[in-house]
């Protein structure tokens, strides 16, 4: 089973907005074990629209477009999968219901334009979901099919999630529950972590279930997605279960989080399963740091606030640091930690410095972290790549990454 | 002229990668005046890119292909144009000699299979600009042409625009110099600021040269983007200079900025121009407005600081506000501007507030918004849509916003 997918509107050719979309959906394919060969952007034009569906129709079976089910004059993509069907176009009764009534709940009155929405080729099927007011549709097109989606992205997610990869699934005789896992590490480059799981992916590579991938994720570090294959969901989970403690096992401390969550959050469980609180002092990262562990939903009664002190002679008087502190950065992130902590009556400071203003170009790209625990404080110089913003968000998740650590030893 | 672009590599159809290169290029061709009617991605097979290119070429009398031009096995593909063209590839001996060069300055070994990347289908030649190891190129196939440049963004940018642009307006004829301008625009939506606009847009719609597009972008906005098209330069800008000073007639004080500015650069030069210093308190925000400020390249000498208390008893503790003011966010959030300001010995204090945690689920969204400027504070509720993160954000904008207005006022 080949699936391609179409993104239409004249809005993605014109980078306006760029197709976040496709990539979406091309992931959700690999992860179904449906091969998708071709993407196509193409604008609201009619004829071009119909080419495309053309092209893609003869060398897939299956082909998924977003985009272009709106009410307005350049919504095109209905018309043009009627005209490649050679079929009219018929009102849908039960979609013009669910548009009344999606209007009627927002208490606003419907445009007549928006019952173009409802208006759907002959023969085709609506797509049961239907967050938006834009039905989706799922079209046969001889022993082939095409999908239709909005290019909002919540409902163009609901729809493929829910209908079109079972779907396709279906068709393509694919009875497997395919399910994944991402693993997300700090501390070593692809090459590092390809070299500590080398012999696993040789073995794996021979099995061909679970596999392992790497996904470069810039600040996010790199991130590892175990996908197991089996008859159900129970055995799929036990496979991923399973993959995932061998993994771990090999990489240790380098994992810091599975799937969704983020160093910060990783973070803030550790403190909150001590009881601990956090106070962050902030130089080169600005507030950076404060607004990162801020937005962990589980951050309210750990963290007890951040300071950010861009004058310097703030970090003496509201930290106490001394003269001499400020112009040495090592020193200086030791007592912005300890001070912040004391301030803001935290267990545990964290601080980012960075060398004083006459030293900053020689010093280009290292940051000193400071980190105190019950008053007692360390700091350690990185040295980090890239311009001020990259520096900037390097030094956030490293400053982070070194907390995790130094919790794991105390354990 | 018509040129369509290819992105080639399967990280990009297995959603590894979001595909920006393509929207990028898209909006350089529309302000190059050149019509851009299809996208298509395609993964690293030799095949199917020979295909791609083929179907491209049929409808385009231009194509750009991006990427694949790296020097490993996946990278193919140099060997699909030279077998579209139906030429052998011939070793290219000054990219030989520039990407020893590269490895030269580095002090790195170079890999042999490197070389590969100086192999060139015969009768291509090689796009001036090298900032990486890949070597551009320019295929002549019939009377069309193909430019292969690489997926790395910034190499694929200076290519792009320092050679493949250009020569593309000279096929098609095209003398005219294309220039753009971007006023940045916060406080009305969408419709709002059309409305503002109706009667220009549409003397503009009958000369069609300048042209006004909006932009909508999310927490940053509404952009407007005006492009004129002019027989040299200097014509150019003036037109541009024009339109923007008749643009900004009509909306006002609705346009904080033009171009790369953004509204915290706005903020902190105008804050420069009074010789006044900015200090921040943050509750909901929790460091993003200070994370945001403190980004801004001039920011150094006015903005002293920003403090997050998350725990509430820290804005009485650290910045005075009274138990009574913890009760009332309105009156907290003047409290807090009050008090920040006094703390970090700044001109003018700006702090957001949120509900007591007793009241937010019945405030779900509304945020209170400080300002204090020589110590006189007031305060502002404003009512944000979305999750908690994009309340977040807005908050962050719409604060830096009232200042501006504040600012203003006070010329």
């Amino acid at each position: 089973m080949h699936c391609e997918v179409i993104a239409i509107g004249s809005e993605l050719l014109l980078g306006q907005h760029v197709d976040t979309n496709s990539a979406w959906i091309g992931e959700q394919l690999a992860l179904a074990g449906i091969d998708s060969y071709f993407q196509t952007r193409v604008g609201d034009n009619l004829e071009r629209i119909v080419t495309t569906l053309r092209i893609a129709l003869e060398r897939n079976e299956a082909v998924i477009t977003c985009g272009g089910l709106g009410p307005t004059q350049d919504d095109l993509t209905r018309v043009a999968i009627a005209r490649l069907m050679n079929v009219p176009l018929v009102r849908n009764e039960a979609a013009v219901e669910h548009i009344r009534q999606r209007f009627r709940i927002r208490n606003r009155p419907m445009p007549d334009s928006n019952l173009q929405q409802a208006d759907v080729p002959q023969g085709a099927s609506l797509i049961p979901e239907m967050p938006g007011t834009a039905p989706g549709l799922i079209c046969p097109v001889g022993d082939k099919v095409l999908y239709a989606v909005p290019g909002v992205p919540w409902e163009m997610r609901e729809m493929v999630g829910a209908t079109v990869l079972p779907d396709l699934q279906r068709r393509a005789g694919l009875t497997a529950t395919i399910r994944s896992r991402v693993l997300r590490t700090w501390g070593q480059p692809e090459s590092g972590l390809a070299e500590m799981l080398a012999e696993r992916i040789q073995t794996l590579d021979a099995i061909g279930n679970p596999t392992l991938a790497f996904l470069a994720s810039g600040i996010e570090g790199i991130k590892i997605r175990i996908t197991a294959k089996a008859a159900d969901e129970a055995r799929a989970q036990a496979m991923l279960a399973e993959e995932e403690a061998r993994v771990r096992g090999i990489l240790g401390e380098l994992v810091f989080a599975a799937d969704e969550q983020g160093m910060e959050d990783t973070v803030i469980q550790m403190l909150a399963e001590r009881g601990w609180t956090l106070a962050v002092a902030e130089s080169i990262s600005g507030g950076l740091v404060t607004a990162r562990l801020s937005a962990a939903p589980m951050a309210g009664p750990i963290l007890r606030g951040g300071i950010a002190c861009q004058a310097p002679e703030l970090n003496a008087q509201l930290l106490g640091a001394s003269a001499q502190d400020i112009q040495d950065p090592a020193a200086l992130a030791s007592a912005m930690a300890r001070g912040v902590s004391r301030l803001m009556g935290a267990t545990v400071g964290l601080a980012t410095a960075d060398a004083p203003v006459a030293q900053q170009d020689a010093a280009k790209g290292t940051v000193f972290m400071g980190l105190a625990i019950d008053g007692v404080a360390q700091s350690q110089a990185i040295h980090l790549p890239g311009k001020r913003d990259q520096i900037r968000q390097f030094a956030v998740i490293s400053l982070l990454n070194w907390l995790r650590l130094r919790l794991l030893e105390r354990r």
